[in-house]
């Protein structure tokens, strides 16, 4: 019996899923939360529309390669894309410490609205709330965006089918790896910086190319790669077989996280996806990824398999194979 | 030149106010946020919908009539309502403070069902974070939501005319009188409590009985009746009288706030309403609200007049006028 809220609860590992499952399916039951997707996809009178909620708490605020506030737009258009739909309306709710600076503030909402140009949403609503020093830490952002989808759109964390190959469409761990460098104050060696992006025109070009051939898409953010595919195993119930000498990691950022003690399948990512997609339009799907600005790394990492079903499996660069587990141990704070 | 936030940012009152003309809508644009309504009406693919957003951060999150999670959850749905539209779907997003009790997130979550239910929405996506303890108070909710709307539904803060009736749905200040009783550890005499209500169904059928009849709804919560009437005054164009004398407070609020030095006319409520509505369609309106549940106290307190645009007048008790200003001054954080 749980007692006490732990940061294990917010990292995005198995005690998140424990409490999402037990606490908030439990109580508020409903399809859309059972599915655990990154958005909910719902009618809407004759539309159908993707809406999907969350709140950004990063430690440090403004890190190399972003903001709070870039990485509050992209994390809520990634998560709209994700179900395939065009993200159009983005709701943000700050809750600022009192003594915040005006100045830093000016460069969040400066970096919000950049945010949303690049990604092609519109703000349309927000809400500001203060609370007396020391009772929140600097800012906190909620973004809650709308997306809408053509009816015959179905891509979900349940659709993985044994044959689909997975694309991953870039380098592991780089936002995660900054955070914890700038968290820590290790001078970071080599330039990496976080990769949050909007991935939402990337995603509509895979779709124009690929369509029904792409079953499932994610963003691996909190709980990285790792967590990530667990629960994709999970929600399609079938097994996935990854390759660790196809993941790519960049070196800088695999030296950091020796470094600091930490895997990076199980580092976040803020402009990424992964993509389960049917053999035949593999080939095609990365043509179009590759040539896209956030795509250039794209590169299939392995396969989903009938085998195995909720479980991942890697075949090491050794040559020995090793189950992949969610994330779960020592929990990274703050990272989104 | 503002250098830092201060808790009457976050008040509703004047400094609010002026952060989200010079900051907010300065660099984020858009006809949505210029308008400062309560929600957002868009246009998705073919249907007219409604967008509102809210954190909540009341202090305390328990007290007498309802606790943070039944507030955020009426607070989002009267905000859609205030617009004409049908709530249909609300995202739940927590900032959890390391160490919270896990008994009474699950009295939260509980009553965020229970108000769901209630006003017959549906929570359909959900996001949990968790910050160190001492990063936060608690826990902050926010909640958005998604409403439907008939294509000729026109009522919005701009809307009031001369001559329009201006009804309360209910006794003034029983929220933040509330909430600051509790706060200060005032014994509450008389067992007032927080009007936390879903009004949803109240303008449902407040729209059935009068449609365009109905030119503004609005609820008036952060900085209450004094200063939401301020805001559609502005919004409208036009000037507003109310007479002190037809503004229903319950006996033992007026005395708690005597006591607290405080005036009814700033207190948040949170299930009252303030509509504007054509003389001819006056007594029809009152009578279906006061059949309602949370109209029963219905009554008209003033009207909207050619003259003074922009400012709100009171015919005082003893006879004399005065200006009724926003909030501004000492700021109540946190009562929301």
């Amino acid at each position: 019996m749980v007692e006490k809220i732990t940061l294990a609860h917010g990292s995005g590992g198995k005690a998140s899923h424990e409490l999402i499952e037990k606490l908030f399916v439990a109580n508020f039951g409903g399809k859309s939360l059972l599915a655990m997707e990154d958005s909910a996809v719902l009618q809407a009178g004759k539309e159908r529309i993707a809406f999907s909620t969350d709140s950004f708490v990063v430690d440090p605020i403004f890190f190399p390669g972003g903001d709070i506030g870039s990485l509050a737009i992209h994390g809520t258009v990634n998560d709209l894309a994700m179900r395939g739909a065009k993200p159009l309306y983005i709701a943000v709710a700050m809750i600022i410490e009192e003594g915040f600076a005006y100045r830093d503030l000016e460069t969040i909402v400066r970096s919000l609205k950049a945010g949303a140009d690049k990604a092609g949403v519109e703000i349309v609503a927000g809400d500001t709330k203060v609370v007396q020093s020391g009772k929140a830490d600097k800012i906190f952002i909620n973004t809650t965006g709308i997306g809408l989808l053509d009816m015959d759109i179905d891509i979900s964390a349940g659709n993985g089918r044994p044959g689909d190959r997975i694309i991953l469409s870039g380098t592991m761990a780089d936002h995660g790896t900054t955070i914890l460098c700038q968290r820590e104050g290790l001078q970071i060696q080599g330039g990496f910086m976080s990769d949050s992006a909007p991935l939402n025109h990337m995603v509509a070009a895979m779709i124009e190319e690929c369509g029904k051939s792409i079953h499932v898409l994610r963003d691996p953010t909190r709980g990285g790669v790792g967590t990530t595919l667990n629960e994709l195993a999970q929600s399609s119930g079938v097994g996935i077989r990854i390759r660790e000498t196809d993941l790519p990691v960049r070196d800088d950022v695999r030296g950091a996280c020796e470094l600091l003690g930490l895997d990076p399948l199980y580092l976040a990512n803020e402009g990424k996806l992964l993509a389960f997609v049917e053999p035949g339009a593999v080939e095609s799907l990365l043509a179009v990824m590759q040539k896209m600005e956030y795509g250039g790394n794209a590169g299939i990492i392995g396969e989903v398999v009938a085998e195995h079903p909720g479980q991942v499996v890697m075949q090491t660069s050794i040559g020995s194979s090793r189950i992949v587990d969610m994330l779960h141990g020592e929990p990274l704070p703050r990272i989104c």
